[in-house]
Formats: structure tokens, sequence, C-alpha cells
């Protein structure tokens, strides 16, 4: 067999041990959260159909999808002989793919809950945490697999389930060790009563992304781009109010309603927003800032009620969350009238911020508690029974196979980050009194067998 | 968008949450056990390079290889226009699928340990649990995406390894509940000591297969059977002790070192297989009954030591797990001399067989411990405080979003197996006492909510 210099894809990657623990702790840490809400796991298959996939993402996105080579004879299986082949890639796909790696989990989901919606009892309350595929350049924290971790619940429009999201954001996030973090909340229905106040139901995003810039380049600066953009003086006075929202959440809430109040849209939109600040404030916060933003606007396309983001105000990183309320989530499937509001934590994102701050929990890189160092076989016949007992009381231990230098098996509980040793020579054997070694501090005592256990359950 | 009956590809599946809760259950089992023994989690990229794949399973094994099509102008990125594409799928293949979706774990880890080789601390005691792909024809039991669950120990040529592997497999499918299974062992080293004894190296696995039908077709039809495969009377003559091998396994070791004396492969084969058996002889097995098996030869061409397989006698099903020896385990990836010895659990049968035995614990499908139902917003404003502090200790809660009727809320209750529920209506917030019901005994009570948060507790 000749012999590759193996690498991975780019844009993909592999987990170390140590990785693995810290990305564990913070799955196992948010999944805990989603149960005790009472979410419930679904997985769904990595390959979906193609067709599945089309048309949902965009014509960008659709690009991006990594497709699947049919199995086989792809070509002639697609009726593809010399006569009739093309080296137009874009008319080739749909003939010799007919599969694809899914893109993200709403998408699946959506397909997910219409072919099981007769066993499913609503309001379905699902998480799913598993990888997606995007066909993007690779760039310092974008890859091309990784993870997504979704929240939804489907066939309720009770405001209180947005409500439940801002809780399980703050919970999870706080658990995670976060300080300081802003959950920020928006409205479509503010944004399109916006659009409608001056006709512009076309220019939301020119104008969010205008409005964003305010801090930077001040009222001026904004106004300057919104012309630029086709917007007029008359447009510019009549939400300026909107430009300038300024206060707390319930004097913006008041100067929107103001400015807005010839949008029946905009006012509804204020009321459910409003609706989610009472669920709030009947509860308690741990951690989380929340925050009325106009300016939120990501995957406006699809949202109809709330826009939700969050962001960590402890070190500078995108958004680490995010999500929003689809009013016909499995329209796309035939299946209409289902709304569904989601939520998405940014797994890599999180891992990052806690790395940077130096949240992961010490403990997450300690697997074994105690390996156990012999030296010959006969070692290795006295040592098995205590690894037996120690194991027999849940305690992760391993014992080194006989022969190799005490050197080298002091790198390896080093290596490990095992914090204790047993050393077990000739005269350990004749006494009982196993070396039980501390090697964090060096300490060394003489203990029995039942005494080293007592000391690690 | 034009709506289309959803589907997944043949031969994957989703998990709904039921099933997810049982998987989940067997996962968490097997890994708390590899933790135990000191085994460390990796992951690698679903996705690896084509020329990583290629040639690892054989010509058969390559073609069941999911391939996945350049993303982009493919075509013209490969070099590929009018006047030079081919009809000829096997051609075009590598001009325009440069990944592939890893087909097994083994190949995967072992392109991770030659690339992470100056990372990691050897012997390198790893587990992975992740999907694997494969273009089989989907059959019951049989499926395109389906999980694997590998643990390897590389850079350790001790027999202590194999040892441990045969307890670990003891010890988690105990925990699973099995009651009566069968680890087999054997050991490349006698097959091939057989195959030189009568010389036929290359007839091997027409040995084993036709000895494997002794119980059933007798020595006779053992017999006629090795006769058309090739095999003279006088071969069958020199290794009938082996095909008539019977016995424990000490005495089934005795008849093999006799009847295969003077081959000095044969006897390094047994005398590792005796030194397994030592080690186990001083621990003590769960459940686990450990058989000395020569017909067994699973993956015959890679294995170079030690051959595992484990089967329950409970119910009828092929192996439940398996595993092997190699000597040169990265060698495919030019770093010679690291010998390897991986054991699998087949999660998929596992299941199976704990559904058909009815071993999964009640508990797997209990998410929620209890439902707050109630009748109106007035209701709900009363129930989120205590949402919360069920919530704050730990217990699982839901609270139904106001406006449906109570036969909905049940009926959801009951669907989801939450075992209490909470009834807030007018009478329960004047007076406080809130009406908790035991949904499987029917039993309802009036109590204080820190009563109710106590008895949850």
């Amino acid at each position: 067999m000749a012999s590759i210099k193996p690498s991975v894809p780019k844009g993909t990657r592999d987990f170390s041990p140590a990785e693995m623990a810290k990305r564990n702790y913070i799955f196992d840490t948010i999944k805990s959260v989603f149960r005790k809400y009472g979410y419930q796991q679904i997985e769904t298959p990595a390959m979906e159909k193609l067709a599945t996939l089309t048309g949902k993402y965009g014509e960008e996105g659709d690009k991006l999808i990594f497709k699947i080579l049919n199995s086989g004879d792809f070509l002639a299986d697609g009726g593809i002989n010399e006569s009739n082949i093309t080296a137009d890639s874009k008319r080739l796909v749909p003939l010799i793919a007919e599969k694809a790696l899914r893109y993200d989990l709403t998408v699946p989901f959506a397909r997910y809950v219409v072919m099981h919606q007769n066993e499913i009892t609503f309001p379905f309350k699902r998480f799913q945490g598993q990888p997606v595929w995007r066909a993007d350049r690779p760039q310092r924290g974008r890859y091309r697999e990784f993870y997504q971790c979704d929240v939804d619940v489907v066939g309720s429009d009770s405001l209180l389930n947005e409500a439940e999201f801002v809780m399980i954001y703050d919970e999870a996030l706080s658990k995670l060790g976060l300080k300081d973090f802003t959950i920020k909340l928006n409205n479509r229905k503010i944004l399109s009563g916006i659009a409608e106040t001056i006709d512009k139901s076309n220019n939301i995003i020119d104008l969010t992304v205008a409005i964003d810039k305010l801090d930077k380049i001040g009222l001026d600066g904004v106004t300057k781009e919104l012309i630029e953009k086709g917007f007029t003086t008359d447009d510019i006075e009549k939400i300026k109010p909107v430009i300038l929202l300024e206060g707390n959440n319930t004097e913006k809430l008041a100067s929107l309603r103001s400015a807005l109040a010839n949008s029946a849209t905009a006012l509804k939109g204020c009321d459910e927003i409003e609706e989610v600040f009472n669920y709030i404030a009947n509860c308690q916060l741990i951690t989380a800032t929340l925050e009325l933003d106009i300016t939120l606007a990501r995957g406006l396309n699809y949202y109809t009620g709330a826009i939700f983001e969050v962001k960590t105000n402890e070190v500078a990183m995108g958004s680490i969350g995010g999500g929003g309320r689809y009013d016909d989530l499995t329209g796309m499937f035939g299946l209409n009238g289902l709304t569904g509001v989601c939520i998405s934590f940014g797994a890599d994102r999180i891992y990052d911020v806690l790395d940077e701050l130096n949240l992961f929990p010490e403990a997450t890189d300690k697997s074994t508690q105690i390996l156990i160092c012999c030296f010959d076989k006969e070692g290795e016949t006295y040592a098995l029974p205590l690894l037996q007992q120690l194991r027999s009381q849940d305690i992760n231990a391993e014992l080194y196979p006989a022969g190799a230098k005490l050197k080298k098996q002091m790198e390896y509980a080093n290596n490990k980050n095992i914090p204790y040793t047993i050393l077990i020579g000739s005269d350990e054997m004749s006494s009982g009194l196993l070396a039980f070694k501390d090697m964090a501090s060096g300490v060394q005592e003489k203990l029995g067998a039942g005494e080293i256990v007592e000391r690690l359950k």
C-alpha cells in the first residue's frame, strides 16, 4: 500500500481528548438545561435527499450544500452516456447526486415534523445537537463541518415559549460561567411596521444596517447612508425617533409605539415584545441583560415574530446564539399552519469564549484518577485485583502494562493529567503497603490497598 | 415553494425522542465503562480525503464508500470540458470527488494517530462513537448510516490490553443488563499455524467456514466440504484434532498445542491466548463466558494476533461486538511499528437486543417530571414562580401555555410520559393549595408549592 501523508479535508477538524472533554462539558451543560425545560432530543441523518434541501437557503446557500455522488455506476444509472453527457456542472449535478449533507438543523427538523406528524404530541419541544456541513470558504472560526445545537417549539403560538428561551439562554450560559452577556430581542413586526410607515418595505435591511452604525458614525452618518440607499429626508424625519431610540426597554417601547402609531403591525410587534418582557419580569434572570434592539434583523427572510441574538460582553466575539419565530415552519413541506420558534447555541464560539476566559473547570481534563505502576509480571499480577477493586468503586483507574521504565510511566501519568499514582515494587508486595503519590504535591505515602480505595472514593 | 412529500434517503433513519433516550442510555453506559478503564474520547470529521480511504477496505469496500462531489464548478475545476469529458463513472470519480464519508472508525483513527503522533502519549487509549456511512444495499438491521463505537489501544503489545477488553465487554454488557453472553477469543497465529501444518496458507477461510459447521453437518459433512474446497484426506487427517476440538478452554489449548506442535506460529498463538486467560483468571468476570473459538476469523486480512467476537445467548442475533489486534495499524500512513488492538460495540444490534429483552430502564423515557396546567393568563402568572422554583431544584418541569383545554394538557402529559401534574385553577390560586396528581395511580392531593417541591426533590 502506498504511503500517503495524511491530512483532513480543509475546513474540518479532529478533536483531541482534551478538546472532547471541553466540548462534552459544554454540550452536557446546555443539554441538562434543555431537559430541565422539557425539551427532548431527536437526531436526523447526516444525509438528506437533495430535493429536501434545495431552494431552502437561497441561491447562495444552494451552492454551499455538499452533494453526495450516487453510488455505483452513477453516470449509466442517471441515463448518461458518451453521446448525451454534458460538461455543465450545474446540469450534471441533479443527474448524479440525489443526496446531500445537512446544511442546518432547521430544514431537517421541519422535514421530521411533517414526516412524523402523527406520532408527535404538539406543542413539540425538541432539541438537536449535530454537525452540519457547508462548502463555505474556510477561515479563522469558520469551518466546513461544525456543530449546531438547536432548541425548537413547534405548534404553540404562546409567547411563553419566547420567554422560556430567554430563560434557557440565561440559565445555560450562566451555568457555563459567563458573567456578562446580553440577550437581544426584536420582533419582525416592528421592522415591518417601520417599513410600512415610510412605504419602504423592500429596504428594511438597508435601514437596519444603517441604524446599527449610529454609535460609530452618528446621526449625520446614518442619514447620509440612508440617502445613498434611496431613503428621502422625509422618510428619515418620520423614523428619526426610531433611529435615535434610547432609554431602557420600557422607554424604548413607548417611543416606538408613539413613532409607529400608524402601523398596526408595528404595534402588534410592540405588544408581543412587551408580553415577553412581562413574563420575564415575573421570573428572575440569573445573569443576562435583556435588551430590545430594533437593529436586530438576522434571518429576516424567515422570521415572522420574535428575533433573538446573544452576545457576550466579556470578549470580542460575534453572536454566540440566535433564533426567532417562523409562523409557517413546515409549509415548505406542505404542512401549513404550524408555527415554530427556535434558538440556536453556537457551540464553537462558546468554546472559544470559555477558553479565552479560562472558564473550563479543571476537572474536564481529568479522566483517569489513578495509575498503578509496576515493574514486572509479578507486579502486574499483584496489581490486578486492586485495579478491579478501584473500578468496582467507580474510580477511573489504569494499570500501566509491565515492562516500561518508571520514568515513562510517570510521564504517562503527567501527560494524561492523572492526579495519583501507586507504585508496586517487591518491597510493596511483601509489606502490603503501597507507595501512593499525589502527583501535584509530590507527596508520597505508604498505604494499604483498602486505604487507597477509601481515599479516592 | 413547491411542496415535496418529505422522506429520508433509503437506509437512513430519524431517531425520535423515545429512541434517542434509549440510545443515549446505551452510549452513556458503555462510555462510562471506557472512561473507568482510562480510555479518552476523540472525534474525527465525517468527511475524509478520498485518498485516505481508498484501498483500505478491498475492492468491494471501495465501491461502498460515499463520495462527496467537489463544490463549485467541479467539472471545470477538474479540468473537464466538452472535449475531454468521459461517461465512464469510474474514471470520472477521482476528477470530481476528492472527499468521502468515513466508512469505519479504524482508518480515520490510524490517520489521526499518524497526524497527531507528536501530541500523543503512548500507549494511546482512545474511544470514539460516531456514525459511519456505507452504500450497502439496505435490509433489515443493515443501514447506510449507522453508529460504531470503537475502543483502541495503540502503542502497546502487552496482552494486558486484550484482557482489559474482555473485562470491558463483560462490565459494559453486564451493566446494560445482559445475563448470558459469550466473548469468543481466537488468535490469528493459531489459524496461520493450522495452515502452515498442512501447507494451505491461502485456504484458511474455507477451512474455518467448514469447521464452523461441525455442529450442523458433522465430521462427514465438514470433510466433504473440505475435499470440495481442495483439501486432501491427508490434510484433513492431520488437522482432525483441530476440527473436533472439544472441552473447556484449557483442554482445547492442550489439544491445539499437541496437534499443531510443529508450527512455532501456532504455539505462539496458544501462548498468547493462555496469557490472556491467565490475566482473566486473576480477575473475575461478572457475567461473560470466555470461550476459545478457533473458527473465529473475522477481519482475517487485518488481524495479526487476538480476534474477538461477542454474542448474546438470550436472543438470536449476529455478533454484538468484535475486534482484534493489528500489528501495524498505522503502516498504511507510513508510520511503522505501532501495534494496535481494537474492539467495537455494535450499538444498533445492542439496541435491538435490549428492546427485545425489555431491558431498557423505564426512566429512560421520562424526561419531564412534572407538568403544570393552568387555564388562563392569571394561572400562568401564578405558575411561573413555582415553575422556576422547581427548576432551581433541578426538577425537570414544564408549564403548558395558557388557553388549552385540560383534556389536551392531560394528553400531553400522558404522551410524554410525565409522572406528575399540578392543576392551577381559581380555587387553587386563592387557597394556595394546588391539585397535585400522580398520573399513574390517578391519586390527587392538595399540596402547597413548597410541599410539591419537597416531594419531587
